[in-house]
C-alpha cells in the first residue's frame, strides 16, 4: 500500500500572514508537497472532508487564547475526516475511516504521537454519515451538548434562546433544547433558515434577525421585537455563538437566575476596531443572571456519552442535521471559510476534498 | 410618651424630579411635617443615622430594575438606624433600637404592616455599634458576605481581587476574603485609602487606580501594571463595584474557571451615555469564566448566618470597620451623597441625623 504514497501529491493550504479584518487571498498560501511515508507506529489519511469553524478566526491571530495560535507558513489547522491509506499504527488500519485535526490538506502524515495528539481516532459511519461526524456527532455538536446541558443547565418548561441557530451549532443546542422539554426560540439570518429551523427542526418560533435591516448589519428592532413577541416571560438560558447587538438583546430580556452561554461571538472575530462589550451586562445584576464561557475541549473525557447520546436521536429521528457541503477541494478553503462571516452558509460548513 | 409627638417637627428630603447624570440641588426637595401618631400596631422612629448607599443612584431613576424606583414627591428611600420614641406595636418597644427603611427624614411614623416592609427589626448594639450596623452589620456586610461566600465561592489560596476596596463592601470582602485563607488585592483611589486597606484591614496588596491618572479618571495602566504585578497567576474570584476600566482590566487576567461576582458598577451610575460594556467580556470563553450578578435580599432569610459570624469576627479583632459619619442632618443628604460618585468618602458614607 505505502507503495503508492511516493506517486501523490499532497496540496495544502498554509497561512502566510496574520489577517487584519477579514482573511484575504493574500493571508494564505498554496503549497503542494510529495506524502511523507509513515514510519513505524505512524500512518497516512487521505482528507475527505473538512470542517469550516468560526473559531479558526481565532486560531489566525496572535494573542492569548484557549489554543497557541497556527503559526505563519504552517499548514492552516482544521478538523477533519479521512480514511487511512498507509499505516504502521498499532490500533488504526488501511481503509479505517478517521475524525482528528487533519489540517487543510490532502494528505496527512502522523509519526510518533502527532496522531494522538491531533485527536485522530477511528469513527463509525453507522452512528452517522461523514459530514454528520462533523457536525452533530463532532465539534460542533460536542460543544452543543456540553455548552447547553452543562453550562446553561436547563430545566423543563425554560425558554432557551439559541443564536446562530441554524449553524453548526445552533441547530444541535435547539433540538437537544427541545427534547430536553424546553421551550426554544431561534435567531438567524433570513426567511429561509428560519423557516428551516422552525418546519424541520421543531423550534417554537425563530427570529430573522435580518429583518429590516440594512445590509450586513443585525437588525436591532427585529430581534428586540421578536424576543419580546415570543418570549413574553423572558429568556431562561441564552446559548450566545454571535455576541454583538444580538447579546445586548438578550440580555435586556432574561428572567430571574437565567444563564448566558457564551460559546463564541462571530459578530466580533473580524473587527478591526474593540469587541463591542455587551452594555447591558447590569442585566446580570437586576436578574441574578450568569454568563458563563465554555470551550469543548474540556469535556474530551465524556465526548463518548454525548456521542451515544446524540447518535441515538439522529437514529430514531428525533434530531436532524444539516450540513453546507462546498465542492471544491482545498484550494477553494479561503473562499468558503468566508461564507461563515458573512452567514452565507445554511447548516453546518464543509469542504469536500475527496471521494471515499 | 406619644403626647409629645405633636410638638415635633419632621424634617424630610424628596426626589423632586429624576436625575441626568450627577443628582442636583433641584432634584431634592425639602420639606417639613408634624410627626404622625401611630395606630394601633403602629410605632414611631426617630432616625439617628442614615447610610448612603451608591444603590441610591439607581432607586432614583425610571427603568426595571430589581426594585421599583422612588416615586417624585415621596420621601427618599434609605436606610437607617433609629430609636423607637412612641410604640402601640407588639413586640417592638419604646426606647428599643432598629434598623431598617427609615427613607430619609428626622421621623418614620410606620402604621399597620409598614414597619415589617420596611424590614424594621430590632437590634443589639452590643454585637456592633450603631454605625456598624449600617456597615459590617449591616446591607454592605450582608452584600459583601453573600456575594463572596455564595456567588463568588472562594478555596483557600485563591487570589480576590475586589475594587472600591476601602468603600461600605469592600472592606468587608476582603477582610473576609483574608479570614477565609485567600490572597486578597484591594483596587482603591488615592495612596491613604490603599494604606489603610494594607496596614490596617490587612490585604495583601491594594492598587491606587488614581495613580498617573488624569482628574477623576481610573488610570487604566495603573490597575493593569497593578494586576500584573500582585497577581502574577492571575485572577480567581473578582468582586466587582464599580464596572468600566476596572472590570475591563481584570477580565483582561482572569484565571481558568474564575468568577467574577457583579454587585455594583459605581463608575457607570451616572452616564449620560449608555453603560460601557465590558470589551474583554470574552475572556470569560478563553478562560472558561463566569460572571455573575447578586442582590442582597434574595439572602435576607439567611441575614442573621452572616450577622452572627461577622459580629463576632468584630468583637475577637479579626475584622476592622470604618466608617466615614457626616454631621448635619438630614438637610444635608443631598450634597452627601455626591461624595459616593467622587469617590471622596473614606468607608462606609453615614449620615448622623440625631443623637441617641
Amino acid at each position: 500500500m505505502t507503495a503508492t504514497l511516493a506517486a501523490l501529491t499532497n496540496d495544502q493550504v498554509r497561512l502566510a500572514a496574520r489577517p487584519t479584518g477579514l482573511p484575504k487571498a493574500s493571508d494564505w498560501q498554496h503549497t503542494s508537497e510529495a506524502v511523507a511515508e509513515p514510519a513505524e507506529g505512524g500512518l497516512v489519511v487521505k482528507t475527505l472532508m473538512l470542517s469550516l469553524d468560526p473559531a479558526m478566526r481565532g486560531w489566525m491571530s496572535e494573542g492569548k487564547s484557549y489554543i497557541p495560535p497556527v503559526g505563519i507558513g504552517d499548514v492552516m489547522r482544521g478538523g477533519g475526516i479521512g480514511v487511512v491509506i498507509a499505516s504502521k499504527h498499532p490500533t488504526i488500519a488501511v481503509g479505517d475511516t478517521v475524525s482528528g485535526g487533519l489540517g487543510v490538506q490532502e494528505y496527512a502524515t502522523f509519526q510518533g504521537d502527532q496522531a494522538k495528539r491531533a485527536g485522530i481516532v477511528k469513527i463509525d459511519l453507522r452512528l452517522g454519515t461523514a459530514s454528520q461526524w462533523l457536525n452533530v456527532l463532532g465539534m460542533p455538536g460536542m460543544t452543543a451538548y456540553f455548552g447547553l446541558l452543562d453550562v446553561g443547565q436547563p430545566r423543563v418548561g425554560d425558554t432557551v434562546v439559541v443564536s446562530g441557530a441554524a449553524g453548526a451549532v445552533g441547530q444541535t443546542v435547539g433540538q437537544l433544547g427541545k427534547i430536553k422539554g424546553c421551550r426554544v426560540v431561534g435567531i438567524a439570518g433570513g426567511p429561509a433558515k428560519c423557516r428551516w429551523v422552525v418546519d424541520e427542526l421543531g423550534f417554537d418560533a425563530c427570529i430573522d434577525y435580518k429583518a429590516g435591516a440594512p445590509q450586513g448589519a443585525p437588525g436591532r428592532d427585529a430581534v428586540r421585537d421578536g424576543l419580546k413577541e415570543h418570549c413574553p416571560d423572558g429568556v431562561d438560558v441564552y446559548f450566545d455563538n454571535v455576541g454583538g447587538e444580538i447579546l445586548d438583546a438578550v440580555l435586556a430580556r432574561l428572567k430571574r437566575k437565567a444563564r448566558i452561554v457564551i460559546c463564541g461571538a462571530i459578530s466580533q472575530y473580524n473587527n478591526t476596531t474593540p469587541v463591542q462589550g455587551p452594555k447591558n451586562y447590569l442585566s446580570l445584576l437586576v436578574n441574578r443572571a450568569r454568563m458563563e464561557g465554555m470551550v469543548v475541549f474540556d469535556y474530551a473525557d465524556r465526548y463518548h456519552v454525548a456521542i451515544t447520546e446524540l447518535g441515538s436521536y439522529l437514529r430514531d429521528g428525533r434530531m436532524k442535521s444539516r450540513e453546507d457541503i462546498v465542492e471544491g477541494g482545498v484550494a477553494a478553503f479561503p473562499d468558503t471559510l468566508l461564507k461563515l462571516f458573512a452567514g452565507a452558509n445554511f447548516g453546518k460548513l464543509v469542504l469536500k476534498v475527496a471521494d471515499a
